[in-house]
């Protein structure tokens, strides 16, 4: 009986149409990533699970998600998969401290998988590209991680994204402002939810006794007013400085979210990539300075590609050192699928490479030859296995991206020739000697293949 | 309480010692995969357990290694890690075949899992780096993987391989010259254990009755003479034709074997990089044609680090389209672990990158200035995040592999220019504009950034 081919549920399968463009890009992040001296570790897939599941690890929803793994011989509950790749860094460094060093700038591209409730465009693998500097409270790493984000996504030709940046710090004042600093998590929850539900529905849940914050209408108004208003360029930072006056930590988050701006000013990242928004809270329980987010303008449905911020102490689970670091993490699929959908993604893929067809009467030693010299003139060159039409041997090529197909009959094997054809233009160049092809294909192909 | 750091046992972290190296093997057989114009397909690590438990999936020991996994609402039994990236291409075949067409060339490069008994070097996470021809029975696809076998570790710069070559059909013939077909498994078990045993051992086991293949001492000698002989270049195939006389999957065994060799020898790979061994019975009750090993000369207690062969039907468990293919797989811990052994791993990580120092007093905003420079002109360039003393930033640099530190103090601020250290040499050039650093940063730091 036959075994039925699907995937697992929430699982799937990556075609070479999908999975030569991520390789791009993930190569693409990781030139970045080296460029400004980050450099790549990797743990296992695997993790004992009270490595996963410890205090503040992650949230209620994320360890009601985690898988279990477990082998002959072993017990359930013991072993389980990442679900991201913070953990597994704090785990990281508590254990090879010494060995590491700090600073310590680490980048670590894998999948992470999360049993969520299978649903389209959601996946329960996925690949996250987490870049961190950890070891410092220098404001320099907080400019540097979002120009990696803006560097990252400008190499990868994402379109015109923004990166929002907030500060818990900020949102503190706000709340000390009305004397309601106890109601942090539920107006974190709240004013979330603003871009999707709207003013009048956060209001609400801000002034619900039960469900939500419990603030009355004045405060409720008071944070949704700074919010709504706090959205945009330089300006908003000095807008928001005369609401919330002279509380301390407003004032250390508003010279850090400044000198961010100068640093990025310097490095030549543009004004309008990297903006302000008082109403970004998404993390907040979780990050104790800067946080960021990553939108692509006109695409803010799909969310965040990109997200971050700056934490206190990543060890506290596994070491009585204090290890204060900033870090952000771009989401691979979900900016892979925003890529499609915005037509951004193909276009890429130009065709390159020869096919070298395969005739019956031919002996395979000439285009074993031939192909064997183009690639090491660094041009892609596949032998077709088998002799079949001609015809069909080229619309394979076609098909496979290859821009070539080169042919030999037995006539022009006795005159020491080959036909040429462009699979794009259909032209055909008969009876050209080897020297001549390998020079207009090395010509036509070498340099997109460089490109790629 | 402090959750241990460990990892889970036969598991472990790669820091960037391991990891950077792991990067580069990777991304140059990724370059070897594509210019024979394979393509990268990835699946997901979890799959159905059935998939992995068909009839032929795997052998007995590895389904016993099988890593279950399960999440909240699941049932345990359904779901499990992969193994090998064999039997998910199987099934992605079946899955996809209208949309990929065939012939069908992909690689995969991946971790896998077994839950061996963890021993040095053993792992129960190992990465396997698979590439593979489906849909042909030409041979011009056996030669192929051969050929991206010997390119992939010539470009890796593994020192002197040898891929050894067999084929199921001569051991064919080798069985039924003593009427021993039926024999076939116990006699692949002995053989394959010679270079351990050796040939007094083998012959035992050959013998035994009960627990070996219970050939007469006539049959176990005409074995063993046949075996020990045939190892070695083109002239084994000669002496073993003549052993093996006019048996009929002999005779298109040894025709295969000669064509793989002449069309080897076309594309410039070497005599003695490619080889033939009689006794190579590794895989051959899944193979069905050619099989290969690769050994590393004077490292062959480390094992083949690439095997492969061809194989008559990879869908069977999923599809009733019969769907010949071959290939093969690096093994990238086992390589990667004999290059340590070896001393082959390090020399390769240059010096390189700029680490840019920060001085108290003076403002970030020129270190950034100058980094984003050097980034821009293709350089790794670093701003220390903190102003420790300037000795230190040194040192770290250093650590880090960064060739150069720029150095700007207050005084240097106001005069405009900047020390260059050479954190190899040692040497300081002082008083440098900015235009000069950058010259001499590129000049020395460019061909290698080039280069990784």
């Amino acid at each position: 009986m036959l075994i039925d081919a699907r995937v697992a549920s929430g699982l799937r399968d990556l075609p070479p149409s999908l999975a030569k463009p991520r390789e791009r890009l993930v190569d693409q992040f990781r030139r970045v990533f080296r460029s400004f001296g980050f450099q790549p570790i990797e743990t296992p897939h695997i993790e004992r699970k009270e490595v996963l599941t410890g205090k503040g690890a992650g949230s209620e929803e994320v360890l009601r998600q985690i898988f279990d793994v477990v082998n002959t011989g072993g017990t359930l509950g013991e072993l389980a998969l990442r679900f991201d790749h913070t953990v597994p860094l704090a785990r990281f460094v508590a254990a090879h401290i010494n060995e590491i060093g700090l600073p310590f700038k680490r980048f670590a591209i894998g999948s992470v998988f999360r049993g969520e409730r299978p649903a389209k465009g959601r996946f329960r693998e996925f690949t996250q590209c987490d870049f961190d500097i950890v070891g410092t409270e220098g404001v320099a790493a907080d400019a540097e991680i979002v120009m990696v984000i803006y560097q990252a996504l400008t190499l990868a030709e994402v379109p015109r994204s923004t990166i929002w940046l907030n500060h818990r710090g900020l949102l503190e004042a706000l709340l000390d402002g009305i004397s309601a600093r106890d109601r942090g998590p539920a107006v974190l929850r709240a004013i979330d939810k603003l871009s999707k539900i709207g003013r009048e529905q956060v209001a609400k849940e801000l002034t619900n006794p039960e469900k939500g914050a419990g603030l009355t209408t004045d405060q409720a108004d008071h944070v949704l007013d700074f919010i709504v208003a706090g959205r945009g360029g330089s300006a908003v930072l000095d807008q928001a400085e005369g609401l919330l006056g002279n509380h301390d930590s407003a004032k250390t988050a508003f010279h850090t979210l400044r000198t961010i701006r100068r640093l990025l000013d310097e490095s030549g990242v543009p004004e309008d990539a990297v903006m302000f928004d008082m109403g970004l809270a998404r993390g907040l329980d979780y990050y104790t300075g800067v946080v960021m987010e990553t939108t692509v303008n006109g695409w803010e449905k799909f969310g965040s590609i990109s997200s971050g911020g700056r934490y206190d102490n990543l060890g506290s689970l596994f070491s009585q050192r204090r290890i204060p670091g900033v870090g952000a993490s771009i989401g691979l699929d979900r900016l892979i699928a925003l890529l499609e959908e915005s037509g951004h993604l193909s276009g890429h893929a130009s065709a390159s490479g020869v096919v070298v067809g395969q005739f019956s009467g031919v002996s395979l030693e000439v285009p074993f030859q031939i192909a064997a010299r183009l690639r090491a003139a660094g041009i892609t060159a596949e032998c077709f296995p088998d002799p079949i039409p001609i015809g069909k041997q080229m619309a394979y090529g076609a098909s496979r991206g290859y821009r070539f197909g080169l042919i030999l009959g037995p006539d022009e094997l006795s005159r020491g020739v080959f036909h040429l054809r462009d699979l794009i233009t259909r032209q055909e160049s008969k009876d050209l000697p080897i020297e001549q092809v390998a020079e207009i294909v090395a010509l036509k192909c070498a340099e997109q293949n460089q490109s790629e």
